[in-house]
């Protein structure tokens, strides 16, 4: 699996302006809190609050 | 739909970490491609070569 600091700032941004025009950034957080919630993956408590608040975030347009 | 200047440099990283975690980047990037390739969408020729690159990198891993 590809880690974030193998990729430079220009490639992060580019994946997130994807992530956008594809629409698909709030189905993907949902994803990850529901893998966490279902206890398929753990993860600390700060990262799974900050998903929260990116998920309120997106859904609020 | 979201843009990306409406989010902050945490809230990106964050999009970028769990897009990771996923496991979907380079099917985000090749989706992408596929719609600009098959006609669905127009982008500017420098967008579409830094996404054959991005995923050429993802490609490698």
């Amino acid at each position: 699996m590809e880690t974030i600091d193998r990729l430079s700032y220009d490639e992060q941004k580019l994946l997130v302006e994807t992530l956008l025009r594809q629409d698909y950034a709030i189905e993907l957080i949902s994803s990850e809190i529901n893998d966490i919630e279902s206890g398929l993956k753990q993860v600390d408590e700060g990262f799974y609050h900050q998903l929260k608040l990116l998920y309120d975030r997106l859904r609020i347009k």
